[in-house]
């Protein structure tokens, strides 16, 4: 099952990418095709990045022009993306580049209501008037991050699943089983199972030494892609899943503190404090 | 359990704009009590921004200080905003800015990973170099559009489960009733009955003439934001979510094509046509 929430998160951040270097860039299917094959030779190695490759190489035998854009932007599913979803919101373990993926796929469903809605909003993406060579450096970069953070909240995911059932599960396995060869294999995977080697029971993957500092490095990457694809109007809520559970994963404060003062506030939860141990409760109306 | 989805959403989403003039504008409690009172007389009034602003006025008996500096930034819940994007997702109903705010409580529980992180990623908010009265418009009206975005997920998934159950929902009532008072009642809802009111069967509130003339007017200041935070490290999943949203619930194209592609490819899953209608299988790796 979680093996499947991280393909709907990878599935999920390559449609983002194709996305931005079509409609921003305005890159054909030829273009899309060397690109990903470029990418497939490096670092972002992997069975997904594999097929697409040869997915904007499909000539439709229908109409002798490039399969990919006769197919409806309607993205269905067996369930199994939404179950990783729903069993990580039960024990509580964040997984939002997978809780995205499965939006996006039902999202995508709405196909009237989007006819609909396109012609109220009428929004268009402006011409882009950056650097292609930098920004595709970026993008290539910012998916690096986003899909070393999803390895990361699925692995984390299992973590907290095996410590909660008490399933004894040896992730080190589980990273060299899925090298071995599955829809989620990818070369990114050998640096993870280096990680588990490493130390067994570590926790979230972020917190590996190596792996962070690949992170740290191309970080700037996703926010500059994130802040592009916002302003150009181009939805990615995968990359910026992405960004804000790294963002927030490595925050020291979080503004966390005012929700427990709200729910003291209109139901009495109570909250804890930064100095002392318990439970405090407040009557907030009181001057 | 949507009346409680829409209030952990909106809940996030204060909590960002905390964030943003806290971590960004360098905003005192007494600078942040002032914003929130300004908020509370206008287009933003509602019983969470009421009680905001309260809390950023209160005192602590022990410190003297305020009290919301004394909180801790751990967000627990009782399971309600989980029950809403679980349920969202059996009916395959996009409530991502639920979703997100979900995702957050739970990713505050993890303290001392966070703590860890901290000390690894060494992120720090850069020196705010914009005009801050343009900012705080920028920020009030991005709240405003992720605010309406938020309703218009949970009314949306209410019309939907309406449908499925057979439930007969009277979505005019529910807003009227919400706005007769409680923990989401606001000024928006005013409009939102009125939408509810001229057309019984809306299935999204985006689609609601006036409603979305408002979100067209301040749906630049929702990308500007994001693409400010997300240059600044500053995490803002819930306001990222929204803006996701709606730019994909208004987009006549989505990447979603690349993904039924992807399926035929390793499962055989089949697709569906521009032009016909239909399921079709390709070999995909037929030359």
């Amino acid at each position: 099952m979680v093996h499947n929430g991280i393909e709907y998160g990878l599935m999920e951040l390559i449609s983002e990418t194709y996305a931005l270097m079509k409609q921003l860039l305005g890159f054909s299917d030829d273009q899309l095709h060397s690109i990903y094959s470029e990418w497939n030779k490096g670092e972002l190695n992997g069975f997904l990045i594999e097929i697409t490759v040869d997915i904007f190489g499909k000539v439709d035998d229908k109409t002798g022009k490039g399969l990919i854009n006769e197919i409806l932007d309607v993205a269905r599913q067996k369930g199994t993306g939404m179950w990783t979803s729903q069993s990580a919101m039960e024990l509580q373990v964040p997984v939002p580049t997978i809780d995205m993926a499965v939006m996006m796929r039902d999202l995508s469903v709405f196909e009237d209501q989007r006819r609909l809605a396109t012609k109220i909003y009428q929004s268009q993406v402006p011409e882009f008037d950056g650097e292609r060579k930098l920004f595709l450096k970026q993008l290539h970069n910012a998916f690096l991050v986003s899909m070393l953070t999803t390895y990361a909240q699925g692995f984390a995911l299992l973590f907290e699943a095996s410590v909660k059932y008490d399933y004894h599960l040896d992730l080190e396995s589980i990273a060299r089983i899925w090298r071995g060869g599955c829809i989620i294999r990818s070369a990114a995977l050998k640096d993870i199972q280096a990680a588990f080697h490493l130390r067994h029971d570590l926790p979230n993957l972020l917190l590996d030494a190596d792996l962070s500092q690949k992170i740290v490095l191309h970080h700037e990457s996703l926010s500059l892609i994130v802040s592009q694809a916002s302003e150009a109007g181009i939805p990615v809520p995968g990359l910026m899943a992405s960004l804000s559970y790294l963002d927030a994963f490595s925050s020291s404060w979080l503004p966390a503190n005012l929700i427990p003062a709200q729910r003291d506030y209109f139901g009495a939860h109570t909250y804890e404090r930064v100095d002392a141990k318990g439970t405090f409760h407040t009557d907030w109306t009181k001057k």
